[in-house]
């Protein structure tokens, strides 16, 4: 009496041991004595399916019931509490861990990441006063120069905790993360990482005792493979450049499909939640046809007789499922779906199980995890590509591994290691951050050589097609992403060239309802502030002033009745410089708060103590190259332009990120300008 | 008849071997018959050493002699040679091949640093043109972003070849080498290191064999620990901690006595070349006293009797030295003497081997090592700091593993291993790139969280004393090396109040005379050129141009008589833009090359087309913090000082490095000007 096994549904887990303990006894057990003739039990034993047929039914029936509901929370938890959760990174973990049990093929490295930047940023707004969970230190961190430090500390702490990699951590953080690299970074970031591995180190121990499921299992090194020794030849290093080209290929062709498949979802996504849902369960319901329907395909074979661990196993994660087959024999496909994630990787990686899998088991597998990747990023469960790719990658080269076995003497399990080094850098474009990660997945430094070379001939040759697959996602959702490189249009541009619209700028000695006007009609969030006569003998330009300053300036309610300078020992006596720190996304001053009597719009404001008297300045026939690798360079949000000639205004114009977008740049000047 | 085994005198093999065969025979073998009474054979047995008196004095008087003749032709090279053959890499190689072979307590990584940075330098240079060592493609690489790029690939080449670390060649290069670090550079040096790897991996292979010598002995992991399971408690991490922070104290000790030890070298040094052959002697007789001398204070030890390996070890390379101790025993500090600085290291980190090197041993050992360490580095032979730093730092963890040993029950090897990390963490104060080389030399990804913990206190202990070592070098060498973070005094300071001296700039059209006579009095290498009316209707800044620029195009004689502009197209026939180009360290041209006639220079030129328009430029009363944050952050060279109020020149100063370095503002300002 066979039973498929599926370890995600905990409430299963009984009837499983059951199942199992029926599957060690011989196979008609349950009939109590043998009345049965011969040929019945013949049968029987040939194709367990016939006779079965009922009870997979109705196993399918649930399997797909619990995955439904599982990704139907997920979705709903995403749909409608997410949206405006926004920054504390508990419904990402629900819904990770609902969509991971949903069986989706995805990864729960990426809503780590999330949530490491999240709690991140909630330190960097000092906290919640709202559920009373701050301290008074937390508020030095409210600036942002440490909010942004934080969330990259953050997002390395989560990449040490989803591989159990706190170096990869590090890497990850300052290749694909941070856009501005300081050394202080490096030292932080590292500090970050080791604590969390010293916390997953000790839970693992903790956990040792086996009361924690499956958490712990594999130890600080999840696919521990150092045992194996690694001896090449050329021919080895052909068949290698070979999977780094392949591999590079179709990572270039995943990039190429998620931007179209993210595109058709985010139309379905903005029509409501209820579209939301019903997307995430459909493609619920085909990934469970694939697991359940798929190994089908498949012929059982009898378990290799040589074989030191458990074959099959059944009611437990692990390699050599069962499935339909009978006692002695296994399922291979099902040997890859009807396990977690981590179990299929370390299965595929497995050295010294060259015929384990089959090319056809690894064609069905590899094109199903493709195209089940694929279709599940971007459905409304938070979700990470790293170990969708990985899975890909890993039966891709196990497939490429198994076909020129003839040729290479390499283990399949290390082709299966370099296939996933040479998708990941063809899709993610990383180098030595996956090198890294991969390494401390494996343990096997003897390998580096080999996954250094796939890495680099995968991410070259993919890059000859398209971007990263984060970078693209970036440009899709259209955030205004400086890149490295100026555009080569800058070139023959100046800083002049693009400051468009009229300039906003105030008096350093300002009238309240000019500021109060200006704030209520413009989204600008900094201003030039020009000294004036009589504080100077022309106009000149005093600094630059911040939106959310003004307004806390103006809530002081630190007025003159004349155009007069109070000096900041006047504000300063009423406000605290704390007043002045970084507010909580969504949680500042709006200019709608200010309640201001009719009297106290008439009077006056002394900007010069909020105003920002070294602001970084380019004369406007700067070539826009150089200003935009000013700005990137130091991370600026404003940069005023000032005149080259004399005899004008102070200051002819104001830069923001907006300015350097090339989208932005080429709407305004179609064709480049020859100059 | 036992001999003094060193493995370093090549030419000593023979004797050695034949010592080695005769050390397997009985010990009275050569005198054929025993015609000796039992008690001269049991004298001789127990105490070797009063019988063959003569034989280690002579032993003695070849090995030193060896030790100071190499040491004496290392220091030559460096004193006579390498100075002015700067930029070849190729004095340095056999220096330090020298000086290793000499018996000094120095490492190969730095000289191999060095070395790498030096090729990618001469590359950058577009090779080599007076040895017909170049390529016509080199030459896009003669540009100085390019070059620093490349010199930071070399230097990342050179560590991954040194410790066979290729990801450690990255981050080294990450954390130690760049000041401005860019994405593409981390693409660029993993490229690099991967190259390295594979050719390493190959030369080793080939190298089996057998027929290189030492060279690929342990294959690409230099010390593979990866069979021991690190399971620890918290007793084991409380030692872990207390060597963490005892490493620490002893980095910040180190630190400050090099640089006491330095600066009394560098008056030797200055006195001339034969002083540092001198000093460099007299360093390798105390040396080799020291390494020959030392290990009679031990008794000897009988071979633990269940080793695998061979004991004792002689004529070769390896753990055991047999000394003076007769067969079957082996003496401890000859161990660790009388071995590469690998195999010493090799031994330290040696597990299951905790008894091999008692309390006296090591404490007699680490004393020495570190006594060494500081006395050999900067004397006139290329030295490298991280061997001599994990000799001392292994030999002193194992001694704090031995004396807890009844408290802690880790292992007494991986002990070592993390008192090397801590001496590391405690003198270099590199985090991540300290943490990935430990790792690549030893495999075993089990000790990273014990590795990180300890990096992470000794580097926080050791920061409380004082700076890095190799930062405190390049502050004591005086090298214009620009901090990370603008110091305070810089705060209360303008851009205005450091562009000190009369500002000296050129005309857009300038008299040929006034430029040359400018080149000649003075140093500077940039010089504003002011437009100048009738070009202009008001002078007004045109932007910047460099003395290297000026010079090519005086020396095309593109002149005019009167003065008018003659536009690009005049120059760029007569010029090509590659003469522009970077030139080779010492081999641009100069001013004195420059042969013009009366006649021409009086006439004038055109410095339109060699004017760099888009200058950097900040207002005058900029916060110099800022302006530093600028300059550093955009790695430059020359920053126009432009003046805030109108009708003043267009220009009032250029800020180059020297302006922002602390002891020049300092000289400016002994006392910080309130502002």
């Amino acid at each position: 009496m066979a039973t498929p096994v599926s370890t995600r549904s905990v409430k299963w887990e009984k009837d499983v041991e059951e199942a199992a303990s029926a599957l060690e006894r011989p196979l008609l057990y349950k009939r109590g004595t043998n009345t049965t003739s011969q040929i019945a039990v013949v049968g029987a034993n040939t194709c367990p399916i016939e006779s079965l047929d009922y009870e997979f039914i109705s196993a399918f029936v649930v399997y797909v019931g619990c995955n439904t509901t599982l990704a139907a929370a997920a979705a709903a938890l995403c749909a409608y509490i997410a949206p405006a959760a926004a920054g504390s990174g508990i419904p990402e973990i629900f819904g990770s861990i609902l969509g991971v049990s949903a069986g989706f093929v995805l990864g729960k490295e990426g809503p780590m990441v999330h949530t490491g930047a999240c709690v991140a940023s909630w330190l960097g707004q000092g906290g919640s006063r709202k559920y009373g969970l701050t301290w008074n230190w937390i508020r030095y961190f409210k600036n942002d120069l440490d909010r942004r430090d934080l969330i990259t500390c953050g997002a390395a702490a989560g990449v040490a905790a989803a591989f159990r990699a706190p170096v990869g951590g590090v890497l990850f953080a300052l290749e694909e993360v941070t856009s501005w690299w300081r050394s202080a970074l490096l030292w932080r970031t590292f500090s970050t990482t080791a604590v969390v591995a010293m916390v997953l180190r000790g839970l693992i121990n903790y956990c040792r005792g086996g009361h924690c499921g499956l958490f712990g299992k594999g130890g600080l090194i999840m696919f521990d493979l150092s045992s194996r020794q690694a001896t090449y030849t050329a021919t080895d290093l052909a068949a290698v450049i070979l999977l780094g080209i392949l591999g590079g290929l179709l990572g270039a062709l995943f990039n190429f499909l998620i931007d179209r498949i993210l595109r058709v979802y985010s139309l379905l996504n903005k029509k409501g939640a209820r579209y939301k849902i019903i997307l995430t369960v459909s493609i619920a319901v085909i990934t469970s046809c694939c697991t359940f329907g798929l190994p089908w395909l498949t012929t059982c074979t009898p378990c290799p007789p040589e074989l030191a661990s458990k074959c099959p196993t059944i009611g437990r994660s692990g390699n050599f499922k069962n499935f339909q087959c009978p006692a002695g024999q296994y399922n291979a496909l099902a040997s890859l779906f009807f396990n977690t994630n981590d179990d299929a990787i370390r299965n595929l990686f497995s050295a010294g199980t060259d015929r384990e899998f089959g090319v056809s088991t690894l064609l069905i597998f590899f094109t199903t995890v493709y195209t089940l990747g694929l279709l599940t990023y971007g459905v409304a469960v938070p979700s990470g590509l790293f170990i969708p790719v990985i899975l890909a990658g890993a039966s891709f080269g196990r497939l490429v591994g198994t076909l020129l076995g003839s040729i290479s003497g390499l283990d399949a399990g290390l082709f299966a290691l370099l296939g996933a080094a040479s998708f990941l850098g063809g899709t993610m474009r990383m180098t030595v951050s996956v090198c890294v990660i991969l390494l401390e997945l494996t343990n096997d430094l003897h390998l580096l050589p080999l996954i250094m070379l796939v890495l680099l001939i995968a991410k070259s040759v993919a890059d000859c097609f398209n971007k990263g697959v984060y970078e693209q996602m970036v440009r899709m959702k259209g955030l205004p992403y400086l890149e490295v490189h100026a555009e080569p249009c800058m070139r023959s541009l100046v800083a002049g060239d693009v400051v468009a619209g009229p300039l906003i700028t105030f008096s350093s000695v300002e009238r309240v309802s000019t500021i109060v006007h200006t704030l209520r009609h413009t989204g600008h969030n900094g201003f030039p502030v020009i000294e004036d006569p009589p504080f100077a003998p022309a106009p000149e330009l005093c600094g630059l002033v911040l939106r959310s300053h003004l307004l806390v300036l103006l809530q002081g309610r630190i007025f003159t009745r004349d155009r007069v300078k109070t000096g900041p020992a006047e504000v300063f006596r009423r406000l605290a410089p704390f007043d002045f720190a970084k507010a909580g996304s969504g949680k500042g001053l709006k200019v709608e708060d200010l309640d201001l009597s009719e009297e106290e719009m008439d009077m006056f404001v002394d900007l010069h103590p909020v105003t920002n008297r070294s602001p970084y300045t380019v004369v406007e026939n700067m070539s826009l190259a150089k200003a935009a690798v000013l700005f990137r360079g130091l991370g600026l949000r404003h940069m005023c332009v000032v005149p080259r000639t004399q005899g004008r205004p102070p200051v002819v114009g104001i830069l923001t990120r907006h300015d350097f977008m090339p989208q932005y740049i080429r709407g305004l000047y179609p064709n480049t300008i020859p100059r």
